[in-house]
């Protein structure tokens, strides 16, 4: 899906809601996994996933523009959960071609092995965008980018706590001068700055040099707030996938203050505030209750545009 | 497998040599592809793959302590390559117990996320070490740090080009100060610097806090060359994993001279190098001989210590 195909969908919708299939057996409702073990036995594993999903997305698709699956939910059943993925993936595209999918995963490594996971992704699997962990640089993420239609969302800002380790650092690009005449005052030194921002920025402005806005977007935490003001400094009209609304606290209201563009330019998703909010036989039911409230918030904001 | 069984290994066999299984349909040998469709049809990838690995493994065994499929090259095979990693495990362990093996995975996530790699990793595949994505921060890696005798091997300092677009970045972990009494001055600043290193010094040193030399190692290529010196300086005693010798062009003696530790502290990577020597039916032999070279250039090196 391009850019033009996307925007439309969020102006058709009235929604930028994106929901994560996190899909987790410890936490899908019981009456799934009894269901699935009566028809399959002991092999049920398969079953439970792609049904609980085809519910899910049932219920939530009029609400959202696309549709998360984190691939570490899959692998942690090991065949059958890959098995669930695929069948997931070709019942969005079958039902629901008009859906965006996400496949986040987070891969990144050097180039020929970046350009295997780019095969496996785009062209196997063929989802329309990967998520790609960016500390490897710029080898380890344009072999993501040779696809048309295909989206590359890199790792900028994200949502957890350890976020704050290495992606908030102030780096300097430029050549450090140390004027070291006075050796006695080590802790004071004069330097010459030229280039002076924070990983994440350093991230965003570089990585603008191997993609576009159509075919780069960035994931940048809604626990981030006001961050977003200086994220749009440096990505003024990328699309940024925001998770963290919802179980993790971040706020719908104040990303979109901050960071929504004149095209939208925001993909925000809930995966457990949607999925398991409720764990009984309406499961269903109330995750299209919870995603259709997001959409109403959603519309709201988009009005405002 | 522990800290003091690697060494003992490594001490046993003469030998710091990891083979890397990147398995790859289009370059494994005509005749290993013509026999698994002459058994399986169609249905040819997973023998394929498996009956590759298994020759270049018991050519190998003598020669080398560690293994690490790169899981890029399974996953591209769906669940036919899914099957064959676990087979492959499934070989290694029952036929070579000794030997480390490394899922070279780069993952990385928020911690729930986290938490489920670590549990497909080292409980259902059983694998001793995963390579792991530093970029998210602590609570991304400290899921995989609560296995006994299991290892992060976290991304330091890689072997492609583009290491040097973020890792080598200067970063500055202390509150920034800037005197700009003059503003005319713009560009020459006062600024108190009480660290000041690089990006892959800082993440050397701040997962310290994290994990300790008996679950965790560090990549770092064998590209680097004396840049093993600044690594010893913030690492003195963990082990490093070192892909880059061979197809990348890294000099096995640079490393050592500039990167051994009287543990030997280094697991040396080759892939390309050794289980594509040759595309012949010798391509076994070739590989054994080409792991036995690189032995002996190994036991050279220990002989120093």
């Amino acid at each position: 899906m391009n850019r033009q195909q996307l925007i439309q969908q969020i102006r058709e919708k009235q929604s930028f809601l994106c929901v994560g299939l996190d899909t987790d057996l410890n936490k899908i409702p019981q009456c799934i996994i009894d269901e699935a073990k009566a028809k399959d036995g002991e092999d049920y594993v398969f079953r439970a996933l792609c049904e609980f999903n085809a519910f899910i997305i049932d219920a939530t698709a009029p609400y959202c523009v696309a549709y998360k699956p984190n691939l570490a939910f899959y692998e942690a059943y090991g065949v059958d959960g890959i098995m669930a993925f695929e069948a997931t993936i070709d019942y969005l595209k079958e039902e629901y071609p008009n859906h965006f999918i996400i496949a986040d995963a987070k891969r990144g490594d050097i180039g020929n092995t970046s350009k295997m996971y780019a095969k496996t992704f785009f062209e196997q699997y063929d989802v329309d965008a990967l998520t790609v962990a960016p500390y490897m640089g710029e080898d380890s993420v344009t072999p993501f980018l040779g696809y048309d239609d295909k989206w590359v969302i890199l790792l900028a800002l994200t949502s957890n706590k350890g976020s704050h380790d290495f992606q908030l650092l102030q780096v300097d690009s430029s050549q450090l001068t140390i004027d070291s005449s006075n050796p006695s005052q080590s802790s004071t030194v004069n330097c010459q700055l030229s280039t002076k921002e924070r990983l994440f920025e350093k991230v965003l402005r570089q990585s603008q040099q191997w993609g576009t806005e159509e075919n780069m977007m960035y994931v940048v935490g809604a626990t981030q707030g006001q961050m977003f003001e200086d994220i749009r400094r440096v990505a003024p009209n990328h699309f940024l996938l925001v998770p963290g609304v919802g179980a993790q606290g971040g706020s719908l209201q104040e990303v979109c203050r901050y960071g929504m563009t004149k095209d939208c330019g925001l993909l925000v998703n809930s995966s457990r505030g949607i999925i398991y909010a409720s764990q009984g036989e309406d499961f269903a039911e109330v995750a299209g209750l919870k995603a259709k409230e997001l959409q109403q918030e959603m519309a709201a904001e988009l009005a405002k545009l």
